[in-house]
């Protein structure tokens, strides 16, 4: 964490309306603008008007490159030509190598060595130099420190970063500006760089929204922290959402608690099924990490009848030779 | 066929885009307009600018509902009444059941015994009321007319109408509005309602574009027939694309003959691996039917490099449970 840019403020941390504006407009050249889908038979399932936003159509296949290539562009010249170091289960590994090689810099990506083998190989197909090691934090930090001692590349944290987290609340903002009167923004949580993004956003430009964490109930850190007033480590994680592994810090705890309503948590057979469900109804690959923000709906845990409700498909990446229902 | 409203002519059969005009305004209340999505590493891949016009994200999950809302709502209030039947594999069955519903009439579904799940499931969600029969033709148009001798209802014949192919040719209007100078479009193929309507379309409006219908070479009747100059019976049909059985009308196949530059096989491990290609790197969930015509472009069956290319989409609808590549 010593690498991140900016320390968190007390109240106000986080970056601000204005500071995600300015990412949005730095990134727009090269992301897509995702769409935005309805589904009628979702909609009769939850009696609620439900509006996806689809980062599974996202350059990479989730909305992890908004954050990375924010991050990388904002580097000064200086920094930039020393490369870049990131450890991430997989999203933010290709989303940093991708937008690494759009600025023309090196990307050394450290992976845990379970990553998912689609993941790995998007990492390799965008250029980005890989260091396996063990499925943990300490071994990702400690890895990624010794790629900085080695070479002077910038650590992009996943999400312990305000120019990250600036970057993956851009998603929301086109959301909001789709659905202007929405009534509830849910998206899944593990780090919270996406979802203190989000509730940034949605918070400023309309202050009733409710705003939902959605997390497995198997890696449930984020739930415990906000339950504790203090971070909660994850242990034990064994959930199929391998993108939702990574704890809360400091910096995203802070926003979390500051602006988001509640935490809700979904079981395996939950996620499993909300994954199917996506894919059957709305013909959308979606990851099951992305499926834990549809899960709460269809499981009917939140208050959603009746409402405009805006979800974040964070993304589509998995092996389709493991499917969680073939 | 004998329930077919509109004799073929000769060197016009069909109907003109002034017809297919009426038929998308009378459509577009109920449908979708469905998105155009690119690409980018298809377009690698092929050298070629890819446009795809998602009818898997259509209502029902196919493009059938345009011609059977087309169809259904053309009826004059005499003939709606007594209900409408139809025979199908799935698709189209799904399409008449909710068109159907949509006008408050009546629907008897004809489908052959070994029609995918997924298919049987979405037309009793409809409200369509199923008839099973044996898997062929025959078998098909005995049962249906059965039915009508029966109950009095309308048979809307999966393709050989013309307001069926006006119906369907409202996709290719779509896609040439969001890419007027296309150099070629591509469609599947199996009784030429989708392929002759889009034809239609792509001539009218761009006389040099090349029409391609996509064919598997276990089902190559298209092909045969018009190598030979006269249809072709399908035999003995064994592929993956459950929605490509079915053989051509004298009504399409007259159509196919003045329009379509060229029919293109491609292998049952083609079209699995251009299923997988889509639902990996675009996202989209859509059946071995509609892969047909991407695996063509995969396997570089066709001068596209450097040439913009509209590709129908045509359905994402397949047990999840049995996938081909799982």
């Amino acid at each position: 964490m010593a690498m991140a840019p900016n320390a968190p403020g007390a109240i106000t941390a986080g970056p601000d309306l204005e500071t995600i504006r300015a990412a949005h407009r730095r990134i727009a050249p090269h992301i897509h603008r995702t769409p935005v889908m309805t589904s009628a038979s979702l909609d009769a399932m939850t009696g609620a008007q439900l509006y996806f936003k689809c980062e599974n159509l996202q350059k990479t296949g989730s909305f992890k490159i908004r954050g990375a290539t924010n991050a990388i562009f904002s580097l000064r010249q200086e920094e930039a030509r020393r490369g870049v170091v990131t450890h991430s289960s997989g999203n933010h590994a290709a989303a940093v190598a991708l937008a690494a090689r759009w600025r023309g810099i090196r990307a050394w990506i450290v992976m845990p060595s379970n990553a998912p083998e689609a993941k790995r190989k998007a990492v390799e197909a965008y250029g980005g130099e890989i260091t396996f090691c063990e499925p943990n934090l300490a071994a990702r930090e400690t890895t990624a420190a010794e790629i900085i001692r080695q070479t002077g590349a910038v650590l992009i944290h996943p999400f312990d970063d305000d120019r990250i987290i600036a970057g993956q609340a851009t998603a929301a903002v086109e959301l909001l500006e789709h659905v202007p009167a929405a009534d509830f923004i849910l998206t899944p949580v593990s780090g919270g760089g996406l979802l203190s993004g989000t509730a940034i956003v949605a918070k400023s430009l309309r202050p009733a929204i409710h705003v939902v964490g959605c997390e497995p109930k198997n890696a449930d850190d984020a739930y415990r922290s906000l339950a504790a007033g203090h971070i909660e480590p994850m242990e034990n994680s064994s959930t199929i959402a391998d993108g939702l592994r990574a704890s809360l810090a400091e910096r995203t705890f802070a926003i979390l608690r500051r602006l988001v309503n509640q935490i809700v948590l979904v079981t395996e057979e939950e996620i499993v099924a909300a994954t199917r469900l996506v894919w059957e109804r709305m013909k959308l690959v979606i990851e099951p990490s992305a499926a834990v923000a549809v899960a709460p709906l269809l499981a009917h845990k939140l208050p959603v009848e009746g409402k405009k409700v805006g979800v974040i498909l964070s993304g589509g990446n998995l092996d389709l030779a493991r499917l969680p229902f073939a």
